[in-house]
């Protein structure tokens, strides 16, 4: 748990970190979040982590609560008052605290920022990525009652499956499966597709390592009967499916292609240890 | 503005009303809200608000915060500390606070509970209503967008159109057209469509009004070409649409039918004024 967030210009105790009950967030889910990788307490592609924070707010009209660069300074800030070496950052910035309605407030309402960080155990991390995971695939749900849906099924993540039957993401990850031939397959980033920073980052590895990148959906059989399968996040970078639905994927353990890649992944992404 | 605000046994003055960073409404949407209409300072239909909340409250997993008769306990006490005569009382109970995971938190996180009201002015919406308003049709938005981009084409409200055509529901809002022969259409409660208490009390008026309910998918084009057109929602009962996407309904006017129902809402809810 995080000791110090930071909360519209101020560094909080975490148990006096609070929001208003009229943040348009809290409301009306009226807000865009990012998180970020901690490393060696440097922060895995930050810049690209801020780029896309500004598209999001932009998209919703929401302005950027500071620069980029002062964002960043906070992101560092509150990695160092917490001490974290390997976790997460997450920035979530709101449209504001206004009258409960649901059109925009008026204008001069500011956005609200909070940034809070908090330690993931990397030999643990190691460890599930040396067992892989098991997925559940799930129809309409929210992400929520989806990963709980997974939780209770004995898997770590659910895979969301559009009406025809194809997959689309996992709920809090990028999905992807891998066919012969080298052949490495995610859906292409739409409407249903969260555009993942990690994802991007796998993309320009895929080169390097002689493999092809094809961007289409695909079913739940075909994952089934895939070579490999893995997952894309900032929490866990390249993650390994060992089952889909009960089915052992492969060998019914981590493949040699995505376990290739979670230990290429930290060249490509742009981080420096502090 | 609402002075005194309920927050998890406490009634709070505004400014200091505030749920934590890590509450899941604020970082996951985690939670559900209900909104109730105070009718001279009478609470409009309550047991069927807190029979829905109850049972959103089951459909996702969260706990009741407090018993049903402890709920409207609060609320009246909201009301009652605020003054409000005409307005809205709004109920928002998310999963708790939390650290940060799309999975359920462990066993013994309470709910939040939030309870705040707002003052309507009822000479206003009267005015509303007299004049009716217009509507802009929208694809695939959120409710906040939606809302926004209908105000600023100078319309009232968006109603929301599937990938067919067809009309679900408005933002903050259920849809509805009347046709020849005294047919009043709104789509069928279903994944897109909440199921509106002010919906469900409109269709036990609609006999009496010897009007015929048809439960079915409308297009944008039908509902241009209907006779009248309106909205429901306990912030505006019944409201007659005079316009959607700039073609008006009917004479462009308040149909008759649609007055007629509003003026009978509230034989039907169930309130009486304190």
């Amino acid at each position: 748990v995080s000791i110090i967030a930071y909360v519209n210009g101020r560094y909080l105790p975490h148990r006096l970190a609070s929001v208003h009950v009229e943040d348009r967030g809290y409301q009306f889910a009226d807000g865009v979040y990012e998180v970020c990788e901690i490393r060696q307490s440097g922060l895995v592609d930050e810049p690209r982590h801020l780029e896309r924070l500004e598209r999001s707010l932009a998209a919703v009209r929401i302005a950027m609560p500071m620069s980029r660069q002062a964002l960043s300074v906070v992101m560092r800030e509150v990695v160092r008052r917490n001490r974290i070496q390997h976790g997460l950052v997450y920035l979530q910035v709101t449209r504001g605290t206004a009258r409960r309605d649901h059109a925009f407030p008026a204008a001069g309402v500011k956005p609200n920022l909070v940034v809070t960080a908090r330690a993931l155990n990397p030999e643990a991390l190691a460890a599930k990525a040396k067992a892989g995971i098991a997925i559940l695939t799930v129809g309409l749900l929210s992400n929520v009652l989806a990963r709980q849906a997974a939780l209770e099924a004995g898997a770590a993540e659910a895979w969301f499956v559009d009406a025809t039957g194809y997959v689309t993401e996992g709920a809090s990850t990028n999905a992807w499966i891998i066919l012969p031939g080298g052949r490495v397959v995610t859906r292409q980033v739409g409407q249903d597709i969260l555009a993942g920073i990690t994802r991007d980052v796998l993309i320009t590895l895929l080169g390097e390592q002689n493999l092809q990148l094809e961007e289409r959906p695909f079913s739940v059989a075909e994952a089934q009967a895939a070579l490999e399968a893995f997952n894309t996040s900032a929490t866990g970078t390249v993650m390994p499916v060992v089952a889909i639905d009960g089915l052992p994927i492969g060998l019914g353990k981590p493949g040699p292609i995505a376990t290739a890649l979670r230990a290429a992944y930290h060249s490509k992404a742009h981080w420096h240890a502090l």
